[in-house]
C-alpha cells in the first residue's frame, strides 16, 4: 500500500515536471517568434497550449484521487497541495506564453520599426527564473529557490525601465504607438512569468520546510 | 465527530464569503476612486488588501487542517478543493483592485483630460459578474453560475472596444498617451476580474455536480 502511494506521488511529480518543461518551452518559443518576427512559429505556441491544459486536468484528477483514496498527511499532504498550486501556476505561465505569441504574431506583419530594446535580456532573466524554480522543486533545493525569489526585483526593474523607454518612443512618434503597446504587453507578461516562477520557488521552500518540521518531530518523538 | 466536521465546513464557507465581500468592496472602491479622481480613496484600497491576504492565509490553513484531520471524500473533498481555488481567485481579484487603484492614484493628480469612455459600464458588468458568482457559490445556484460564464463574452468585447478607442486618442494627441495607458490597464484589470468571476462560477458548478453525482449514487445503492 505504502509502496503504491510512493509510486503515485512519484508519478505526480513526473507529470508536473513534464508540464514544467512544456511551459518553459512555450515561453521560449513565443520569445523566439517575437525576436525572429516569425508569425507561423507564434501561432504554434497557441496550439501547444492545448497540451499544457490537458496536463493541468490530468494533474488535477491525480490530486483528487490521491486525496480521496490515500488521505495523506504531513509532508505528503503539503507536497500534494504545493503540486496543486504549481499546476495552476504552470497553466498561467502557458497563458502568458500565448499572450506573448499573440503580440509576436501581430508585430510580425509590420516592417521592423525599432529593436526590441531590453526585452531579450528581460526574457533571459524570466526564463532563467522559471528554469531554476522548476529545478529547485525537482531537487528540493531551497537555496536555489531563494535565489529565484531574489531575482524577481531585477525583473521588476527591467520591466519598469522598458515601459519608460517605450513611453518615450510613443510620445516622440505616434506611428510607433501600436508597436510600443505590443512590446509593453510582452514586458508585462514576462514580468508575470517571473512572479509565477517566484510562486513555484516559494512552494518549494514550503514543502522542504514541512520536511524539516517532520524530521524535527521524528527526532523529539 | 460528523457534526464538528459540518461546523468546520460551514465556518470555511463563512470565511470565504467574508473574503468575497472584502474583494468585491475593494474593486468597487478602486473604481470609485478612479471615477471621482480621489487619490486618498485609491491609497486606502492597497491598505485594505492586507485584509484579503490575511484571510487567504486563514483559509489556506483551515483547508490543510480539514484535509489532514478529517480526510474528507466525495462532495466534501470537492467542496474543499473548490474553496482552495476560489481562495486563490479572490486573492488575485484583490490584486487587480490594487492595480486599478494605483492607476486611479496616478490619474488623480492630472487635470481631467477626457471622460472615462465605457469604463464605468464595463466596471458595472465586471462587478455584477463577481457578485453573482459569489451568490451562486453561496446558494449552490448553477443557473446563476451559468449566467456569469455567459456574461464573460460581453466583458471581453467591451475591453476590446475600449482599447480600440484609447488607441485612437493616443494617435491623435500624444499628450493623452500616459492617461490612455492607465485606462487600458484599468480595462485589462476589469477583464481579468471577469475571468476570475467566471472561474468561481465554474467551481460552483463543479461542486454542485459532485453533489448530484453523490445523490445519484445514493439512489442506486
Amino acid at each position: 500500500m505504502k509502496r503504491h502511494f510512493d509510486q503515485e506521488l512519484e508519478s505526480l511529480k513526473t507529470t508536473l515536471i513534464k508540464m514544467g518543461s512544456v511551459a518553459e518551452e512555450a515561453v521560449a518559443l513565443a520569445i523566439r517568434a517575437l525576436l525572429e518576427r516569425d508569425g507561423e512559429l507564434a501561432r504554434s505556441v497557441a496550439e501547444g497550449d492545448q497540451r499544457i491544459n490537458s496536463l493541468e486536468i490530468e494533474i488535477d484528477n491525480a490530486i483528487i484521487d490521491l486525496l480521496a483514496l490515500r488521505q495523506p498527511v504531513a509532508v505528503d499532504l503539503r507536497f500534494i497541495l504545493a503540486a496543486q498550486k504549481i499546476n495552476n501556476d504552470l497553466e498561467r505561465i502557458g497563458d502568458h506564453a500565448v499572450n506573448i505569441a499573440e503580440c509576436a504574431e501581430r508585430i510580425s506583419v509590420h516592417k521592423p520599426l525599432k529593436p526590441f530594446i531590453d526585452i531579450p535580456s528581460m526574457a533571459e532573466v524570466a526564463m532563467g527564473m522559471l528554469k531554476n524554480a522548476l529545478d529547485s522543486f525537482v531537487r528540493r533545493d531551497t537555496e536555489l529557490a531563494r535565489a529565484v525569489i531574489q531575482k524577481d526585483d531585477v525583473l521588476d526593474e527591467k520591466n519598469k525601465s522598458i515601459i519608460r523607454e517605450l513611453l518615450t518612443y510613443m510620445a516622440e512618434s505616434p506611428s510607433l504607438i501600436s508597436y510600443s503597446l505590443e512590446c509593453i504587453s510582452v514586458s508585462k507578461n514576462l514580468e508575470r512569468v517571473g512572479d509565477l516562477a517566484t510562486n513555484i520557488a516559494e512552494d518549494t521552500i514550503y514543502v522542504a520546510q514541512a520536511k524539516l518540521v517532520k524530521h524535527h518531530a521524528a527526532e523529539i518523538s
